[in-house]
């Protein structure tokens, strides 16, 4: 038996552009002879589709376009996820499904029995989980088939009461097939990869992946699609980011011996993938949102350096557009390296000074203000009048204005509200500022793309004379520390300084996050390339007294 | 027996505030005799905690809160709620409970069975649902104690499993407490009025209810905890918005024979409900994030006009500061109007014309902009000039900026972002225009505080010339009527166009509202009073093809 994986861009609610994909598959798959395709989870509407499946005439849509995808499935069959209705008198209206189709017809329905339910997953929210499971019958072989999930309760402490593999198991199938759509961490693949393999391993019984890959907004899905041996050995993997159907055999799969071996991630294939991921996460924001130009405030730094590198890899240099907006303290050398970095990357610049705009608004508030120190206020100013600028030129003339901050600085709430913490997408929004300087020495490994000036300086907002991130902030490798234990690691302040960080500076840091919850709600999207990113998967009270 | 209800204002997180209320509330009942004081869900925490449940010490302060309360149950006992460990093999961390506490110790343990995950809830992302249920013996009485939505499970098509009462009435229990933290909703009130009547009346018992009171950021709980007879009748009800202990008498509640009657929320007493919990919410927002001063730009509009009265009660005049931004466009009964109010209101107000920074916007930006039709980037610059004045002075002074935008405006997208959708606290962002205008009329039934020429004339955002809403809207009562079938009704297209709706009008409104979600996502808390607000109770992809 020829079973070919999927892995292809799906669009959240796009079902003509999603039939369009599947459908084309089949044709492709038929061709190279095989019996059966997978499609990857939800693929009929996309996933997330979040709360588009409380909308009736979505899931009227979603069983439209199963009987039409069901058409094509003649001489070929295909696994695709799909919401369906629950029938039953109790319950989530939906379950989160897999239909096998076959000779024009729905052969075969599983419903998903593990539903995510943490961190960026609502999937409890719609569905309604399933408590029995069956193999699925298909050309003389029984497939345990599950969905994405279903596979990842092999922890001491099982999430899940139930485990749908320990009851298919039972019925002797023949191979296992998984429906997926497991978002990108870079923390989160060697996970993935033992997950699927122990899979194999645990039930003695190779192992079809197909997951799903594609942006959506903030939530990036690499795909890695494979297939596993019962062994648990790695026998073919997809590409990360990257549409494309592989057939595989299955009675070459079963003979394969290659044994289990863990995935690591270095620090180098670290930045490697991160860098790939953000680029894309920028392509598929732009691309599916039907833009293309993006525009950003480039003050010499590191993050909108960082920034500009990869929207100018992802949208090329012609459709990216930096500003440099010098203020009343900006350095000569912040200009240089701005200058220096646009010119490397192809990236028209202009350079237009905030000083008159900033004038403006200190004459116009100076009754109110005389005679008051000047402190935060003043700085915002500064900060505003550059965002007020960018906003006009982006309304003008259609740019998307990508938002430079990091995940440090975002975290403590050193940053602007309505300042440099506006734009349409956070692009190193979950990238510590240590991890932005390797990141930065990783694109820099072949040729100097940004200035190393730039790299080595002291950071600085540049608002007040002289200026640097240190006046407020401990230096990063401490901050972003005790930052990682926290936010990671939900680590208590005692915890944290256990680990051999003051007991002062921890009880300030953490005050600040605490603090900056307000300014983080109204924060851009982030693209998400860790296990806990700023946004809708971590969900902390604004008013609330933090734990001290 | 005498049983008492706590309804009182816990804080998120807050340990020591929250025991120091329950033990106040034991000695106050315990002086009126009482045998039992029922708190509400999550009493000892605060709800919702939401992530915060994720951290251990966080866990172990509610644990060490619950010894401490046992202390105080000496001749009393209590009913707490509080988060404890799963110490199953399987499941989540956490359940959701009630503890009874009687003589210095936990005598009983009861586990939330139905844990609602949809809209603003999700307590399945925390906590396992328990799967069996004991009624609880206490002073010779068997109690069926329940949580909140545990007494949820009436519908025809029941959204669980299991039903709790059905399995706790077995055991022929004397009476039913159900612990609740039901947020407010004025046509919620309704709904929540009958399914306790109802569940009375079905098992034929006694229910007294402790509803949570106080505002946790978007979230208000309006309390009003109250007492069933056993044909459903209402016995006793505490105030909406207001803390008390009330102490009853069960053999005095099992002879009463009030019976059951809808509550009917008409026209009126809506908007004195939606007045009062707005109130109470700004009053809450800022009383527990330890803030007093609110500033607002006072535009002689309807939307701002109404912010401030709400925001003048809730932290009183001379807290309260309203700015004037005339601008190239405000006409002259703009700042009339605004005078007038502030003036009525005693609230101090200041006049800072936006030509000067505008001009400076438009000169730093003339050699780009040149020779371009003005349009919707020069009508953001003095959107944003305003936010950038109001916030260097909330920033200077200590004030918190209140954003005035209404449902109607932030379903579609008018509104600039960074300019009047800036804010720490959206006050009107869950009441439609229409629904405004009645506001303002019930506001001003006895003299007229909005001055009346701000209630009649035709909306404007005034910012070019003689420009009006319904330039690019059309009029409210057709616009707030297609909002509402889509929004909270989630009708489609066509189904809204069948109610009697131009085809190619509805059409344009979906699509305004599908494509100002980037907007939406970084705007301010709104002060939830509808079943359906914009916010974390409504999760719309930013990068999806909605339907059309």
């Amino acid at each position: 038996m020829k079973i070919a994986l999927a892995q292809l861009n799906f669009i959240v609610g796009h079902f003509e552009h999603n039939i369009g994909l599947i459908t084309k598959a089949l044709a492709e798959a038929r061709s190279r002879g095989s019996d059966i395709v997978v499609f990857t989870e939800l693929s009929v509407c996309g996933y997330p589709s979040q709360d588009l499946l409380e909308m009736d005439h979505f899931i009227d849509q979603c069983e439209q376009s199963v009987k039409e995808i069901a058409t094509h499935c003649k001489g070929i069959a295909a696994i695709v996820g799909v919401p369906t209705r629950n029938r039953n008198s109790y319950g989530k209206r939906l379950y989160n499904s897999a239909y096998l189709l076959n000779e024009g017809r729905i052969e075969a329905v599983y419903h998903k029995g593990l539903l995510p339910t943490y961190d960026i997953f609502d999937e409890y929210r719609y569905f309604e989980p399933a408590t029995s499971f069956k193999t699925i019958p298909f050309r003389g072989k029984k497939i345990a088939l599950t969905i994405c999930e279903d596979l990842w309760n092999l922890d001491v402490h099982a999430l899940y009461r139930v485990n749908p593999m320990d009851e298919l198991i039972k019925e002797k199938p023949d191979l296992m097939i998984n429906i997926s759509a497991s978002p990108f961490a870079w923390s989160h693949l060697a996970d993935r990869h033992f997950t699927f393999s122990e899979n194999a391993r645990k039930y003695g019984l190779p192992l079809f992946v197909a997951n799903q890959m594609g942006g959506h907004t903030e939530l990036i899905f690499d795909g890695q699609s494979g297939v596993y041996n019962s062994l648990g050995g790695l026998v073919g993997r997809f590409d990360s980011f990257a549409e494309g159907v592989k057939v595989f055999d299955l009675e070459e799969v079963l003979k394969n011996d290659v044994p289990p071996k863990p995935l690591i991630i270095d620090q180098q294939a670290k930045n490697e993938i991160i860098y790939q991921a953000l680029v894309f996460g920028i392509k598929e924001y732009f691309g599916k949102l039907g833009l293309s130009k993006a525009i950003l405030g480039l003050s010499g730094g590191l993050d909108s350096a960082l920034t500009l590198v990869l929207a100018a890899q992802a949208l090329g240099p012609e459709n990216c557009r930096a500003v440099l907006l010098p203020g009343p303290y900006s350095s000569d050398h912040s200009i240089k390296d701005a200058v220096a970095l646009a010119q490397n990357l192809g990236v028209p610049y202009d350079i237009i000074t905030i000083d008159e705009t900033v004038n403006a608004f200190e004459k116009s508030l100076e009754p109110w203000f005389e005679n008051t120190p000047a402190g935060i206020a003043e700085e915002n100013l500064q900060a505003r009048a550059r965002a007020v600028i960018l906003m006009g030129l982006a309304n003008k003339f259609g740019y998307v204005l990508l938002n430079t901050s990091n995940k440090s600085e975002a975290a403590v709430g050193y940053g602007t509200l309505y300042g440099d913490m506006c734009g349409g997408l956070a692009v190193i929004g979950d990238i510590y500022k240590t991890e932005a300087y390797s990141l930065a020495k990783h694109i820099n490994k072949e040729r100097e793309i940004i200035p190393v000036n730039t790299i080595n300086k002291p950071p600085s907002a540049e608002l007040k004379p002289n200026q640097r991130d240190t006046d407020s902030l401990p230096p990063y490798e401490v901050l972003d520390d005790i930052l990682l234990k926290y936010i990671e690691g939900r680590m208590s302040k005692e915890e944290i300084v256990e680990t051999g960080h003051n007991q002062e500076l921890v009880t300030k840091v953490l005050k600040m996050v605490n603090a900056s919850e307000y300014k983080r709600r109204q924060a851009p999207p982030v693209l998400r390339v860790s296990k806990k990113a700023f946004g809708f998967g971590r969900k902390m009270p604004l008013v609330a007294k933090h734990p001290d």
